[in-house]
């Protein structure tokens, strides 16, 4: 039912579709590398699932090919880029470059974004700090899909928060969450088995705790990390919030209920206060606070202590944030990466549609 | 069974004591304004309740009354703060203000705090930054009581976390909140009343959910915000991970299961990576990214906007993070402040030792 494909074949394609919708080589490669960079870590959902989506948005004149991404206000340690409406994917990887720069210059930089897009996963965007000895931060907001605590109404996106801490030996901490109890991937690969959700993960349109993995699409709604209010789920929903407002309103993007939707065929909020989707971008010098190589060892003996944590019967370790999708990776990169058939059927009619072979 | 005390009342008993163990009159003013504020906010575990715990710290010799809290190294937009042992109460307040005045230099401020000893409620440091147009930002590791997903140690503190984002005319967006299920005061409450603790707070020493609210004592752990893998308690111990990673091993203090224990009776652990307990805090100048009014206008609309989402049926509104400290902390100041007949107790005991009235 599923196709496995190499690394290099789906960033070829993916790299040419760009190409045909008007993006330069630069930010045909960059974008690609965001992209894909999701298969590869087994995050099926922000990869290249999402490139006709993608180009639907550019058809509906929604996104721009060739985006003059400028920094619009900036202090020593903060700026404000407006993405000029161009894909998250190259918008994305701009803005955290001027934060590792600012941080460079006077130890944290941090940077607000407005009229962007998807940005794929938050994830590769915090990593572009490691390699400075750098702590990156990355999140974004999205189309309201999650309602607050206590209501029935969609207002929040899953707003993901990724940060990325840099180790000597051991890898790095690599963190990368939506601020639900479940990502909507997730719930997607339930509806395509037709099997139930877990309690706790949605509600239907009258505020229930429901197993209706379909439940969205009959105007439920995702719920904030935590579940329910007696198990946290106003921290959740803060969280989703602080996303929010640091990635939207600080920016100037358009911000809760009115955060433009990824699907083109959804029409747009109307009265939106703001410009396209809205991300948030830090990135902190390690050396800032204490020489990184003494950093960086007591991160390996933090990082070796929790995976020495006595795990519970029945779990045989206790895994470090970034653990399972490294381990992906490094397998994916080897031995391909399975795409299911949907998908596969999808990146085909686009292909004929550009001509260009998967 | 619980005394009421107005708000006067409880800061002179309480400023008076921090006098005694040798605090100077600004540092016991300070401390004071710190403890109390949890009372008025009806965070009640984190006020008086502990004023006998900071005391038996500092005859431990754990707490150190005069501190000479430093910075030892800086950039311009960071800083570590060495408390020297002192009250967290008065270090943390000492560390904020260097991360709002390196703000308004750079646009924002990150200090990062170690030798410390427990701060109060992390909200009010973060919301010490609204009255300069700023978003504040605080964090804090604590003694271990808390189990990473999938194991049975517990090996990070209930490591809580505060934003507070100012607006216009609406009240600010003050999320405090610890990255657990729920807060161990939570818990304590249930266990002086003896009654059970709803599924998913705690699991016993198995790993086993629990709903025995001594399961504490009894070598179980609190668990992360999210309960179990299912429904995301893998977020929750990533965002209590990160919390200790920023409070303790960026500063240089003791990280992990190796923070050392509020209880002076619990000994400390061995071979301490670092130095006393880690705070982290930030400060970001809403005008470093645009004009102050123009974001506190949108902030205005965003609560506005969250205020009137549809209720779920049986609710009567949707809550602000925020909303319900500020609703007891006005209450409470116009009507006094409840104190339950245990710490009333442990208060008068206090003030017999040391000849103050309560």
């Amino acid at each position: 039912m599923e196709n496995v494909y190499s690394y290099g074949q789906l960033s070829a394609f993916t790299q040419n579709i760009f190409k045909k919708i008007g993006c330069s080589d630069e930010h045909a490669a960059l974008a690609t590398a965001v992209l894909v960079s999701a298969d590869l870590r087994g995050i099926d959902s922000h990869g290249v699932a999402r490139l006709s989506g993608y180009v639907r948005l550019w058809e509906a004149k929604r996104i721009n090919a060739t985006p003059d991404i400028r920094v619009v206000h900036e202090t020593p340690s903060t700026a404000v880029v407006d993405g000029d409406a161009g894909l998250g994917l190259v918008v994305a990887p701009y803005a955290m470059a001027i934060a590792i720069e600012k941080a460079r210059q006077v130890g944290t930089g941090w940077v607000s974004v407005r009229n962007s897009n998807h940005f794929g996963i938050a994830g590769y965007h915090a990593m572009m700090a490691l390699q400075s000895d750098m702590i990156g931060m990355a999140m974004t907001n999205a189309s309201a899909l999650v309602a607050p605590t206590c209501s029935v109404e969609r207002m929040l996106g899953t707003n993901p928060i990724a940060v990325a801490i840099p180790a000597a030996q051991q890898p790095p901490f690599v963190a990368d969450f939506a601020t639900t109890t479940a990502a909507n991937g997730k719930l997607e690969i339930l509806q395509r088995k037709n099997a139930d959700a877990p309690a706790g993960w949605v509600q239907d349109k009258d505020g229930n705790s429901s197993t209706n993995a379909h439940a969205l699409k009959e105007a439920g709604a995702l719920l904030p990390l935590g579940s329910d209010r007696e198990h946290g789920s106003h921290k959740g929903y803060a969280l989703g919030s602080i996303v929010d407002i640091f990635s939207a309103v600080l920016s100037g993007a358009s911000y809760g209920p009115w955060a433009p939707p990824f699907p083109a065929y959804v029409p747009m909020p109307e009265n939106m206060p703001g410009q396209g989707l809205g991300h948030f971008f830090g990135a902190m010098r390690v050396d800032a606070f204490r020489p990184a190589e003494e950093f960086k060892q007591h991160m390996d003996n933090w990082i070796g202590r929790f995976r020495q944590a006595k795990p519970a019967p029945g779990y045989e370790k206790v895994l470090i944030p970034g653990d399972p999708e490294r381990e992906t990776e490094s397998y994916r990169m080897e031995n391909g990466i399975p795409v299911v058939a949907p998908v596969v059927n999808d990146l085909k009619q686009l292909g004929e549609k550009f001509g260009i072979a998967l």
